[in-house]
């Protein structure tokens, strides 16, 4: 601390500081492998005064744990501007900004190695999951989507946690491309579901009718072209 | 507790019954809501009988947990024969007879709620996915895969997992067309993978140029048709 007369830290200033010692802790190592000591020498406290701010290891997690989710969730917000395809690079880039910088946490968390239980990891997963899943309906305009759109939705928000966990287990693909291919990916899965459902071919045209040769999705859209149905006998 | 009784079962043979009802109960609960007691009046013993098999709720649990994971394993099990869109859609229709018929046991186990702990049903859940994993390998004629059409590969169990989860969650999608949907979804996501990576372009090439009109990916290719990048200024 650089202030001039040391004064003691409040009692939310105490929790905010060591839930944040902690993220930071979670973004270097799985939280099972961080211990109430390693986070009161970070935090430059006794291991006795965070017990006094936190009663056990499991509650200083779990605000740690819930802190971050609640920042993944508001990472998703997104101006109804521009192309559709360039909103949604900018919240895949987002996410990938919170993947990189929470990694361990963020990996645990989906496998069940955060500490905080898995019931109460499952509830936090499900909030940040139906955050993204009523967001990415905001843009596409509609509060009530059928079951197929829905299911195109939820099926990319499940890709995106594969693909970040892929990519955390060091799969060697560059990040942007990875980016590019997730928000690519929305448009493939929703023009499958277009063949059954008028609501997601709705939303198929409406991105590609916006689509310039240099905007996010152009070169999978030439690409496709090469892949077209050749003629049957 | 005394076994005075006739003993009519060999120890292995107990077990497996054990196994059997357990797996019979988390078909219509989730774990957690299944006790040591449903599952001793189930088997028609009594409780301090299944602790003398299983020593406690979680290792009768767990020895239910992975015989499932087992022959989930197996049923992606697919001969090398015909075409790859055939293939992969006989694959998908089994993975939806499992999770219909395991449906509470298999979305705990995803959501962590199997009783088994998160750490060994991560690890059963993993086995899964790298046994799924290495069988689409070995029929894209693969086992050293680059980096990206691993990630193509690993993304759509992702969305396998999630697709099944929401089904079961009762998404009204008749489940014939979510499993068309799926195998339509693998050459999507290889589709636009293929504009980065010669390697999976040849799986894409491979998948549709065995295509007749009736084949499985056939109504998916021809409506891509329709949304064929149009000419730019």
């Amino acid at each position: 601390m650089t202030t001039v007369v040391r004064r003691r830290m409040g009692v939310e200033e105490r929790r905010e500081q060591l839930i944040a010692v902690a993220l930071e802790q979670f973004s270097r190592r799985s939280p099972d492998e961080v211990s109430i000591d390693d986070i009161a020498t970070a935090a430059g406290i006794s291991r006795p005064l965070v017990y006094h701010y936190f009663p056990g290891k499991h509650s200083l997690y779990e605000a740690a744990v819930s802190r971050a989710a609640e920042e993944l969730a508001n990472r998703f917000t997104e101006p109804r501007e521009g192309p559709l395809g360039a909103r949604m690079l900018r919240v895949v880039n987002r996410y990938f900004d919170f993947v990189d910088d929470h990694g361990p946490g963020f990996a645990a968390l989906l496998r069940g190695g955060s500490a905080v239980g898995p019931e109460r990891a499952n509830a936090l997963i499900d909030d940040v999951r139906e955050a993204a899943y009523r967001q990415i309906l905001l843009h596409l305009g509609t509060d009530e989507p059928g079951p197929r759109l829905g299911l195109v939705v939820r099926s990319w928000i499940g890709l995106a946690e594969t693909t970040a966990l892929t990519w955390l287990d060091g799969c060697d693909v560059p990040r942007e491309e990875m980016e590019l291919q997730l928000a690519h990916d929305f448009l493939a899965l929703a023009a499958v579901t277009a063949a059954y459902d008028e609501e997601t071919a709705a939303v198929v045209r409406a991105i590609v009718s916006e689509q310039t040769a240099d905007g996010a999705f152009a070169a999978f859209l030439s690409r496709l072209a090469e892949f077209s149905p050749r003629p049957t006998a």
